[in-house]
Protein backbone atom coordinates (compact mmCIF):
# COMPACT_ATOMS: atom_id res chain seq x y z
CA UNK A 1 0.00 0.00 0.00
CA UNK A 2 1.25 3.38 -1.09
CA UNK A 3 -0.05 6.46 1.25
CA UNK A 4 1.34 9.85 0.52
CA UNK A 5 0.39 12.01 2.94
CA UNK A 6 -3.02 12.74 5.72
CA UNK A 7 -5.53 13.45 3.78
CA UNK A 8 -7.29 15.11 7.07
CA UNK A 9 -7.78 15.09 10.69
CA UNK A 10 -11.07 14.35 12.03
CA UNK A 11 -12.56 16.40 14.97
CA UNK A 12 -15.56 16.05 16.85
CA UNK A 13 -16.97 19.19 18.32
CA UNK A 14 -20.49 20.02 20.02
CA UNK A 15 -20.91 22.91 18.31
CA UNK A 16 -18.84 24.24 14.76
CA UNK A 17 -20.66 27.46 15.41
CA UNK A 18 -18.84 27.38 18.23
CA UNK A 19 -14.96 25.34 17.13
CA UNK A 20 -15.28 27.68 14.01
CA UNK A 21 -14.09 30.78 15.34
CA UNK A 22 -10.81 28.91 17.16
CA UNK A 23 -9.53 28.12 13.82
CA UNK A 24 -10.28 30.78 11.91
CA UNK A 25 -9.79 33.68 14.56
CA UNK A 26 -7.15 31.84 16.60
CA UNK A 27 -5.14 30.30 14.41
CA UNK A 28 -5.90 32.16 11.15
CA UNK A 29 -7.19 29.04 9.29
CA UNK A 30 -10.20 29.78 6.38
CA UNK A 31 -13.47 27.65 6.28
CA UNK A 32 -13.84 26.82 2.58
CA UNK A 33 -16.70 24.60 3.03
CA UNK A 34 -19.42 23.14 5.50
CA UNK A 35 -21.51 19.87 4.02
CA UNK A 36 -23.74 17.52 5.48
CA UNK A 37 -23.16 13.80 5.23
CA UNK A 38 -26.63 12.45 6.24
CA UNK A 39 -25.70 8.90 5.94
CA UNK A 40 -23.28 9.38 8.56
CA UNK A 41 -25.84 12.15 10.68
CA UNK A 42 -22.47 14.82 10.74
CA UNK A 43 -22.32 18.39 9.09
CA UNK A 44 -19.14 19.20 8.35
CA UNK A 45 -16.62 22.13 8.20
CA UNK A 46 -13.31 22.34 6.11
CA UNK A 47 -9.74 24.06 6.34
CA UNK A 48 -6.91 23.45 4.78
CA UNK A 49 -3.63 23.17 6.67
CA UNK A 50 -0.70 22.79 4.20
CA UNK A 51 -1.51 19.58 2.90
CA UNK A 52 -3.82 17.95 5.25
CA UNK A 53 -7.30 19.30 6.03
CA UNK A 54 -9.13 19.34 9.51
CA UNK A 55 -12.69 18.24 9.23
CA UNK A 56 -14.83 19.46 12.30
CA UNK A 57 -17.31 17.14 12.74
CA UNK A 58 -21.08 18.04 14.22
CA UNK A 59 -23.60 15.43 15.07
CA UNK A 60 -27.05 16.16 13.42
CA UNK A 61 -28.35 12.90 15.19
CA UNK A 62 -28.13 10.96 18.58
CA UNK A 63 -27.01 7.54 16.25
CA UNK A 64 -23.78 9.37 14.97
CA UNK A 65 -20.63 8.52 15.23
CA UNK A 66 -19.94 11.54 16.64
CA UNK A 67 -22.53 11.95 19.23
CA UNK A 68 -21.26 8.53 20.39
CA UNK A 69 -17.90 9.42 20.90
CA UNK A 70 -18.56 13.28 22.68
CA UNK A 71 -20.47 11.07 25.39
CA UNK A 72 -17.69 8.67 25.91
CA UNK A 73 -15.80 11.74 26.10
CA UNK A 74 -17.31 13.42 28.80
CA UNK A 75 -19.47 15.42 26.52
CA UNK A 76 -16.23 17.36 25.37
CA UNK A 77 -14.92 17.74 21.83
CA UNK A 78 -11.69 15.81 20.36
CA UNK A 79 -9.85 14.37 17.60
CA UNK A 80 -11.81 11.59 16.46
CA UNK A 81 -10.11 10.16 13.41
CA UNK A 82 -6.79 10.54 11.34
CA UNK A 83 -7.40 9.66 7.17
CA UNK A 84 -4.59 8.54 5.19
CA UNK A 85 -4.28 9.14 1.46
CA UNK A 86 -3.75 5.99 -0.54
CA UNK A 87 -2.58 5.91 -3.89
CA UNK A 88 -3.78 2.75 -5.53
CA UNK A 89 -7.06 2.36 -4.46
CA UNK A 90 -8.84 2.03 -1.68
CA UNK A 91 -10.34 -1.15 -2.19
CA UNK A 92 -7.01 -2.63 -3.07
CA UNK A 93 -5.98 -1.01 0.30
CA UNK A 94 -8.45 -2.86 2.46
CA UNK A 95 -7.60 -6.10 0.72
CA UNK A 96 -4.01 -5.38 1.72
CA UNK A 97 -5.08 -4.99 5.37
CA UNK A 98 -6.97 -8.21 5.54
CA UNK A 99 -4.89 -10.35 3.60
CA UNK A 100 -2.38 -8.95 6.39
CA UNK A 101 -4.74 -10.10 9.34
CA UNK A 102 -6.02 -6.38 9.75
CA UNK A 103 -9.74 -6.12 10.55
CA UNK A 104 -11.82 -3.23 8.81
CA UNK A 105 -15.45 -1.46 9.34
CA UNK A 106 -15.77 -0.92 6.15
CA UNK A 107 -15.06 -4.23 3.80
CA UNK A 108 -15.69 -1.86 0.96
CA UNK A 109 -15.29 1.74 0.01
CA UNK A 110 -18.14 4.09 0.31
CA UNK A 111 -18.90 7.90 -0.40
CA UNK A 112 -17.82 10.16 2.12
CA UNK A 113 -17.17 13.96 2.81
CA UNK A 114 -16.18 16.19 -0.24
CA UNK A 115 -16.79 13.13 -2.39
CA UNK A 116 -13.92 11.04 -1.49
CA UNK A 117 -14.29 6.91 -1.38
CA UNK A 118 -13.62 6.34 2.29
CA UNK A 119 -13.25 2.65 4.49
CA UNK A 120 -12.25 3.14 8.18
CA UNK A 121 -10.27 0.31 9.92
CA UNK A 122 -11.49 -1.72 12.98
CA UNK A 123 -9.11 0.38 15.77
CA UNK A 124 -8.55 -2.99 17.21
CA UNK A 125 -5.99 -3.03 14.05
CA UNK A 126 -4.73 0.21 15.10
CA UNK A 127 -3.58 0.28 18.55
CA UNK A 128 -7.00 1.92 19.51
CA UNK A 129 -6.73 4.84 17.08
CA UNK A 130 -9.86 5.32 14.07
CA UNK A 131 -7.90 5.08 10.80
CA UNK A 132 -9.46 5.84 7.74
CA UNK A 133 -7.92 5.32 4.34
CA UNK A 134 -9.69 7.53 1.30
CA UNK A 135 -8.89 8.60 -2.18
CA UNK A 136 -10.56 11.08 -4.69
CA UNK A 137 -12.43 8.39 -6.74
CA UNK A 138 -11.24 10.23 -10.09
CA UNK A 139 -7.72 9.69 -9.63
CA UNK B 1 0.03 33.72 12.92
CA UNK B 2 1.68 32.16 10.35
CA UNK B 3 0.80 27.85 10.54
CA UNK B 4 2.46 26.38 7.27
CA UNK B 5 1.43 22.80 8.17
CA UNK B 6 0.67 20.12 10.64
CA UNK B 7 3.89 19.65 12.04
CA UNK B 8 2.61 15.98 13.59
CA UNK B 9 -0.53 13.89 15.14
CA UNK B 10 0.19 12.87 19.40
CA UNK B 11 -1.15 9.40 19.20
CA UNK B 12 -1.87 7.73 22.67
CA UNK B 13 -0.81 4.01 22.65
CA UNK B 14 -1.00 1.52 25.89
CA UNK B 15 2.55 -0.34 24.37
CA UNK B 16 4.47 1.52 21.62
CA UNK B 17 5.86 -2.24 20.66
CA UNK B 18 2.03 -3.54 19.87
CA UNK B 19 1.31 -0.18 17.80
CA UNK B 20 4.34 0.25 16.09
CA UNK B 21 3.85 -3.65 13.76
CA UNK B 22 0.68 -1.66 12.60
CA UNK B 23 2.03 1.50 11.34
CA UNK B 24 5.25 -0.44 9.64
CA UNK B 25 3.73 -3.79 8.52
CA UNK B 26 -0.15 -2.63 7.47
CA UNK B 27 0.27 0.76 6.27
CA UNK B 28 4.00 0.77 5.45
CA UNK B 29 5.60 3.90 7.23
CA UNK B 30 8.98 3.30 9.10
CA UNK B 31 9.50 4.00 12.26
CA UNK B 32 13.02 6.31 12.12
CA UNK B 33 12.93 7.39 15.84
CA UNK B 34 12.70 5.48 18.96
CA UNK B 35 12.86 8.76 21.82
CA UNK B 36 11.88 9.10 25.56
CA UNK B 37 10.86 12.37 26.80
CA UNK B 38 12.02 12.31 30.73
CA UNK B 39 9.74 15.59 31.90
CA UNK B 40 6.93 14.58 30.00
CA UNK B 41 7.19 10.83 31.25
CA UNK B 42 6.63 9.25 27.70
CA UNK B 43 8.22 7.43 25.06
CA UNK B 44 7.63 8.40 21.58
CA UNK B 45 8.23 6.97 18.08
CA UNK B 46 8.18 9.00 15.24
CA UNK B 47 7.12 7.97 11.44
CA UNK B 48 6.91 10.32 8.54
CA UNK B 49 3.71 11.01 6.39
CA UNK B 50 4.06 13.50 3.50
CA UNK B 51 4.72 17.05 5.21
CA UNK B 52 3.72 15.69 8.81
CA UNK B 53 4.86 13.37 11.55
CA UNK B 54 2.90 10.98 13.55
CA UNK B 55 3.93 10.72 16.83
CA UNK B 56 3.41 7.54 18.87
CA UNK B 57 3.15 8.40 22.84
CA UNK B 58 3.78 5.57 25.80
CA UNK B 59 3.47 6.63 29.21
CA UNK B 60 6.46 5.56 31.39
CA UNK B 61 4.97 6.98 34.60
CA UNK B 62 1.08 7.02 35.66
CA UNK B 63 1.55 10.99 36.21
CA UNK B 64 1.97 10.86 32.74
CA UNK B 65 -0.76 13.49 30.63
CA UNK B 66 -0.91 10.16 28.48
CA UNK B 67 -1.47 7.45 31.16
CA UNK B 68 -4.02 9.97 32.01
CA UNK B 69 -5.61 10.72 28.73
CA UNK B 70 -5.82 6.93 28.33
CA UNK B 71 -7.84 6.04 31.55
CA UNK B 72 -10.13 8.41 30.39
CA UNK B 73 -10.50 6.94 27.53
CA UNK B 74 -12.11 3.37 29.01
CA UNK B 75 -7.91 1.98 29.01
CA UNK B 76 -7.62 2.85 25.29
CA UNK B 77 -5.17 4.68 23.13
CA UNK B 78 -6.71 7.20 20.49
CA UNK B 79 -5.62 10.74 18.97
CA UNK B 80 -4.27 13.06 21.78
CA UNK B 81 -3.38 16.48 20.51
CA UNK B 82 -2.35 17.92 16.87
CA UNK B 83 0.59 20.38 16.90
CA UNK B 84 0.73 22.94 14.11
CA UNK B 85 4.07 24.46 12.81
CA UNK B 86 4.31 27.93 13.09
CA UNK B 87 6.46 30.54 11.22
CA UNK B 88 7.11 33.60 13.32
CA UNK B 89 8.22 31.62 16.83
CA UNK B 90 5.75 29.80 19.40
CA UNK B 91 6.34 32.72 22.06
CA UNK B 92 5.19 35.28 19.33
CA UNK B 93 2.48 32.84 18.44
CA UNK B 94 1.68 32.62 22.42
CA UNK B 95 1.10 36.32 22.63
CA UNK B 96 -0.93 36.65 19.98
CA UNK B 97 -3.40 33.66 21.17
CA UNK B 98 -3.68 35.14 24.82
CA UNK B 99 -4.18 38.81 23.10
CA UNK B 100 -7.26 37.38 21.76
CA UNK B 101 -8.67 35.76 24.29
CA UNK B 102 -7.42 32.59 24.27
CA UNK B 103 -6.18 30.42 27.09
CA UNK B 104 -2.87 28.41 26.63
CA UNK B 105 -1.55 25.51 29.36
CA UNK B 106 2.31 27.11 28.55
CA UNK B 107 2.92 30.34 28.83
CA UNK B 108 6.10 30.09 27.58
CA UNK B 109 8.01 27.84 24.62
CA UNK B 110 9.27 24.59 26.47
CA UNK B 111 11.40 22.01 24.76
CA UNK B 112 9.82 19.12 23.15
CA UNK B 113 10.94 15.78 21.34
CA UNK B 114 13.37 16.11 18.55
CA UNK B 115 14.04 19.60 20.02
CA UNK B 116 11.26 21.40 19.43
CA UNK B 117 10.37 24.31 20.95
CA UNK B 118 6.62 23.54 21.58
CA UNK B 119 3.77 24.84 23.50
CA UNK B 120 0.39 23.71 24.13
CA UNK B 121 -3.18 25.87 24.13
CA UNK B 122 -5.83 25.11 26.66
CA UNK B 123 -8.57 22.79 25.32
CA UNK B 124 -11.24 25.47 26.60
CA UNK B 125 -9.99 27.69 24.32
CA UNK B 126 -10.17 24.63 21.34
CA UNK B 127 -13.18 23.53 21.52
CA UNK B 128 -12.05 20.25 23.58
CA UNK B 129 -9.33 19.62 20.84
CA UNK B 130 -5.24 19.54 22.79
CA UNK B 131 -3.54 21.93 20.38
CA UNK B 132 0.19 22.00 20.54
CA UNK B 133 1.98 24.99 18.71
CA UNK B 134 5.59 23.82 17.70
CA UNK B 135 8.98 25.14 15.40
CA UNK B 136 12.57 24.25 15.38
CA UNK B 137 14.19 26.89 17.39
CA UNK B 138 17.19 26.83 15.23
CA UNK B 139 15.19 28.28 12.41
Amino acid sequence: MQISHIEHVGIAVTSLEEAIPFYENLLGFKCYAVEEVEDQHVKTAFFKVGQTKIELLEATAPESAIAKFIEKNGGRGGIQHIAFCVQDGVANALGEIQEKGGRVIDAQPRRGAEGLDIAFLHPKTSAGTLVELCEHPEK
